[in-house]
C-alpha cells in the first residue's frame, strides 16, 4: 500500500540574517520526534532562505526611481515597495488592478517579482528571493547530509497567483537532489495505451502537497518533510526547468 | 504536530458503466485495513467516475463535420478526436503545434476538453469530463456517508497543463462538502502583519497532493485518501469558483 505523509516542522526559531537554517531544521525535527531518514523531501518556504541569506530590505532605506513613483502614483502603491519590484524584475508582464505581474531575474512570471511583505519582521521590511534558489536548496541538502547522513532532496517553495484559476498554490523556486519534472511519455497506461503527453511537475505538486501543513499553522510551520514518494534523483536538476518560455507557452 | 496523510486505495476493479464508485471505494479501503473516516478527503481521478457514468465514446462511431476534419488534417489528429473535443467545447482558444486549447462547457480550459485517451479500456474510446463533476462528488459523497456514516469531502481531479510552467499537474473539477479555495485575508502572519493577499486553491493542492499517490502506481491507484487536513465545510461549494474569468485575469 502506497502511503505518503507530510510532517509539518514545528518549533523552529525566527529566522535571522546567517542562520544555518539546515541545522534548524534538522533539530527542530529531532525534537519533534520525527528525525529526517533517507529519501525525504524536505520543502522550505522562501522566506525564512531569503531572511537567513539577508535577502531583506528595508523600505525606509529606498530611493525610488521617478518611474517607481510614477507607477506607485498610478496603482496606489508604495513607491520604495515598487522600486525593489523593479530592480528584482528582468521585464513587466502586465500592470492594472494595483498589480504588477513581473518575470523575475529568474525567469519566474509571478506577482511583484516574488518581493513579500508578509512574515518578515518589522513593519517595512519585505524579503526578496533568493538569488540563486537552487544553490540555496543545495546547500540546505548538503548540510543535511553532512549533520544526519541523510540523502535527502530539497525544495524551496514560493506561493504564485496563476492565469486561468483562482487561488494561489505553493510552487518549486529551487531544487535539489530531484528531478522537478517527472517525464512519462512511453509509459503505458492501465489498459496498455502507450502516454503521449504525460510530464509531471511533480516539484510543484510537492510544494502544494506541503502546504497543506505550512497554511493551516498560520505562517507558524515554514518546513514540511514529505516522506514515502519515490522521487527520480537529479545531480543537476534546476527549478527554472519548470519555467515555459514564451514561444512554447499555448495559453497565452 | 501536524501531520497529513495521502493513502493510495488500490485494488479497484476496472470501472465500468453503471458501477457505484462510492461502493467499491468503501470496500477496497476496508480491504487494505485504511477504512474511511470522518474528516477524510477523497480525491477520485475523473476518468474512472466518467466511465461510471458511461461518459466514454467509441471514436469509430463519430461522424466528424468538415470543420473537425478541416482541423484534423491541419494538426495531423483523429477527425473523430477533434469533433469530440469540439462538441465538449464551449470556446476555441488555442490551436497550434498539433494541440487544442479549448474552455469546456463547465468553463475548464484546457487541452482537448479534457477528453482522455489514457486509462479507457478499448482503443478506439476517449472518456470525457463528467457532464457535472460536482453533482458526480456529490453523490459519491452522499453514498460513502451512507455505507460508512462518515462526513468526508469528495473531489474529483483532473490532470492540466498550464501556462507559464512547464509540467502538468492534477487540479479539481469537482467538489462536493469543502470550499475549494481557503480565503486567509485579513489573518496575521508571524508578525502579526494582516494578510491582504491569500487565497488558497486548496482544492488544487489537495488534488496535487493525490497524484503524488496516483501518477506513482501508473494509473493503478485512481483514488487517493486525504487524511489529516482540517478543510473549511461548505454545502454548496463548486469547482467552478476556481475558474479566474478573463476579465479578472492579469497574466493573460
Amino acid at each position: 500500500m502506497s502511503i505518503i505523509q507530510i510532517i509539518g516542522i514545528e518549533g523552529l526559531p525566527i529566522i535571522k540574517a546567517g542562520d544555518n537554517i539546515a541545522e534548524l531544521i534538522y533539530r527542530a525535527s529531532e525534537r519533534q520526534g520525527t528525525p529526517i531518514q533517507n529519501g525525504d523531501i524536505i520543502v522550505v518556504t522562501h522566506v525564512i532562505v531569503s531572511r537567513a541569506e539577508g535577502r531583506v530590505v528595508n523600505l525606509d532605506e529606498v530611493a525610488p526611481s521617478l518611474f517607481a513613483k510614477t507607477v506607485a502614483e498610478l496603482y496606489d502603491k508604495d513607491p520604495a515597495m515598487v522600486e525593489i519590484v523593479l530592480r528584482e524584475a528582468k521585464s513587466i508582464r502586465r500592470m492594472a488592478d494595483g498589480k504588477i505581474i513581473t518575470e523575475t531575474k529568474h525567469g519566474f512570471v509571478c506577482a511583484n517579482s516574488g518581493v513579500d511583505k508578509s512574515n518578515v519582521p518589522g513593519e517595512r521590511f519585505v524579503a526578496l528571493l533568493p538569488e540563486d534558489p537552487d544553490a540555496s536548496a543545495a546547500k540546505i541538502r548538503r548540510e543535511i547530509k553532512r549533520l544526519t547522513g541523510c540523502d535527502v532532496a530539497v525544495i524551496i517553495s514560493d506561493t504564485h497567483g496563476r492565469p486561468l484559476r483562482e487561488g494561489e498554490i505553493n510552487v518549486a523556486v529551487g531544487v535539489s537532489g530531484l528531478k522537478p519534472i517527472r517525464d512519462r511519455r512511453g509509459e503505458k497506461d492501465l489498459f496498455g495505451y502507450v502516454l503521449r503527453v504525460k510530464q509531471t511537475a511533480v516539484a510543484d505538486e510537492l510544494c502544494s502537497a506541503a502546504e497543506l501543513v505550512i497554511g493551516q499553522a498560520n505562517e507558524g510551520v515554514p518546513v514540511a518533510i514529505i516522506r514515502g514518494y519515490k522521487y527520480i534523483k537529479s545531480e543537476d536538476a534546476k527549478a527554472t526547468e519548470l519555467i515555459r518560455s514564451r514561444e512554447k507557452d499555448l495559453f497565452l
